[in-house]
């Protein structure tokens, strides 16, 4: 059966290319990168190839890259990290009603801790309130965190002008986006949008699981959350994750060599998928076109269905997609952006989620618009007995 | 030129086995595996696997292991997790004068929180002053935290003593032991050991580097350290590294497999290279043999000769080793438990630790020692002038 893979905002397939750069590094150059022989300094070389391909992406200095396990602990170290190092200068922080968890449940802890966290809501296609967040603002505000692209329905956010404005109401405040959904898929450039702090997890992009980083721009304070031997100048300790880390470079210098193309055909994929499912009754596409909104993710809620109903009736078919958002359906909690920008409550749980990577093409939307438009009414029918 | 890799220590070439089933994971099963869809159960199925195979090893429960980034993290997390969960009860911690940064780093950051932290001394082996350790627990001490072998001489600690100790004098005192050098070298039981949380990083057995776990008893209420999508029973938020924990999985099921055959090998090593060095004049073997050390290090002191230099003597015939500890090269002071066990002032900095693996063999300790054996008058008589 021919399997069409549409869950790549959760994890993508890792690269040939990556994998067998991963395993020459597991295998051969698999020295510790803090020994002083040559195995250990081949090691080393392999991180510093990694962090120029990485800054070649972001146009930021090799030493701004800081390698670490992922997505999650990026943004622990953003927002607890900056608590630690900024305390002093004062305890508010300001996040918006839809970001991750691995940004939301840090935001929690620093609560019990005396934190002061303002949060800031969306309009209906999920762009943040910049006003209300620049009005937030205060002088003892030391972080904003809002992430770049939106997991579930793909929405982008103004970063480069959100930046500009924090910067100008409080040049003392840092500014972090999660742009785990991001990296890839938009061109990013955190410098010149005043961005201190930008968190990015490579399996998003056809890199490896279990591996990731941070650009934290050269100036800004952030301590680390992980203490130890004082690997990465002392920002991240722990014996570098050098496969991951080679495999994570390699990652990103073949999106940024095949961006134009890679862009292109998701944003047909895209375009396809929603055609299709915009002609459809009762189906109501949550995700904007254009550049509002990210290239690789449709969310679409299928009014009368269950979405895990529909989810395995696509299974069957060899159709892979998610309900709400793949990083917590362990917590099939109802998603926090849909309920954010105000999807009607009986579509809450019926909204999929279609997110494209390197290996789809346009046929293969047309093949899930059809087996949806063959399965709609006989799950809708089941549904009323 | 035959290459001797004798930092295995600091870390291992990883087996072709695990490479083999990471690859597979990567390029098949490389689904999310919070996905709800077949290819995130197959994810799901590799962590199952893995954590059966640890659990077997360890002769523990299968949901009492946590997978996480490597042995800097689980220390991280066993001390500081361990605070955030009881600072209620107490706020003191012990530990002891040989621990790896990735236990006093933690340490030290939870003094400035206010942590009482009491350190233990050890003996001229390395061996920790068990009394002294017994003595200092008080009915606010939330945690012990001392290494099951010490990294940079192989010193074993009476683990199954100290714990049944700590338990007998405070039931309510938590025993956290750092068995990054343990694992695969020792038989451990934790749970005959009395031991709460157990730290193990992959790459230092043959698995892969950024991949490692922790043994937390099912009783044990420690607090994550990075908090998110409530992965792995929300006790370690981020999408798991699945190829990482497979890989880890493996290498442990291997090494359980041939445990007396590794362990009998690196012993003969282990116990020619100490002969041959007891035999030169001017050296001293700082790590014991029998049971009190592990099987795979031999530390020694080379008078008249710098570290440094002794070691890339060896690197230029293809021998590689260490100075101090691999895991803190990047700071190059004189190492904490050289000192600690009270070795000569002028032996700290002409100090190498020899470390085997499943890769080394009897004949590769004979040319090592035959190499040293000539350097040796060669590098003392540069020094001279």
């Amino acid at each position: 059966m021919r399997e069409i893979y549409f869950d790549n905002a959760a994890t993508t397939r890792v690269r040939p290319e990556v994998i067998e750069l991963m395993d020459r590094v597991m295998g051969e150059d698999y020295g510790n990168p803090s020994a002083r022989h040559i195995i250990g300094m081949k090691a080393e070389n392999h991180i510093r190839t990694a962090a120029q391909q990485i800054a070649a992406s972001l146009k930021v200095k090799p030493g701004e890259i800081v390698f670490n396990s992922g997505g999650t602990e990026g943004n622990n170290t953003a927002v607890i990290g900056t608590f630690l190092a900024r305390k002093g200068y004062g305890k508010h922080i300001i996040s918006t009603n839809i970001e991750h968890a691995a940004v939301y449940k840090p935001l929690e802890f620093l609560q019990d801790m005396g934190c002061d966290i303002t949060i800031i809501g969306t309009d209906s296609k999920g762009h943040i309130d910049k006003e209300g967040l620049i009005a937030a603002i205060r002088p003892d505000t030391i972080l904003v965190s809002a992430m770049w692209v939106n997991n579930e329905i793909g929405a982008v956010e103004d970063i480069p002008e959100i930046g500009r404005l924090i910067k100008e109401k409080n040049s003392r405040t840092y500014f972090h986006t999660d742009a785990i959904q991001a990296f890839g898929k938009l061109t990013l450039r955190p410098r010149e949008a005043n961005v201190d702090m930008l968190t990015v997890s490579s399996h998003k992009f056809h890199g490896p699981k279990g591996a990731g980083f941070m650009y934290i721009n050269e100036k800004a304070h952030v301590s680390p959350v992980i203490f130890g031997g004082g690997q990465q100048k002392d920002r991240r300790s722990g014996t570098e994750n050098v496969p991951g880390i080679a495999g994570t470079g390699l990652a990103a210098e073949l999106y940024r060599r095949e961006h134009d193309e890679i862009i292109g055909r998701m944003l047909r994929i895209k375009n396809r998928l929603t055609d299709r499912l915009n002609a459809m009754d009762g189906v109501y596409v949550n995700s904007e076109r254009g550049e509002l909104s990210a290239p690789h993710i449709v969310s679409a809620s299928f009014e009368g269905v269950r979405a895990e109903v529909l989810l395995h009736a696509l299974e069957e078919k060899g159709i892979y997609v998610s309900s709400g958002s793949a990083c917590s359906s362990n917590h099939p909690a109802i998603s926090g952006t849909l309920k954010a920008i105000g999807v009607r409550k009986d579509l809450l749980d019926s909204t999929l989620r279609f997110s494209f990577g390197i290996y789809n093409n346009e046929e293969e939307a047309d093949i899930a618009a059809d087996c949806i438009t063959e399965l709609l009414p006989v799950l809708r029918r089941f549904r009323r007995y």
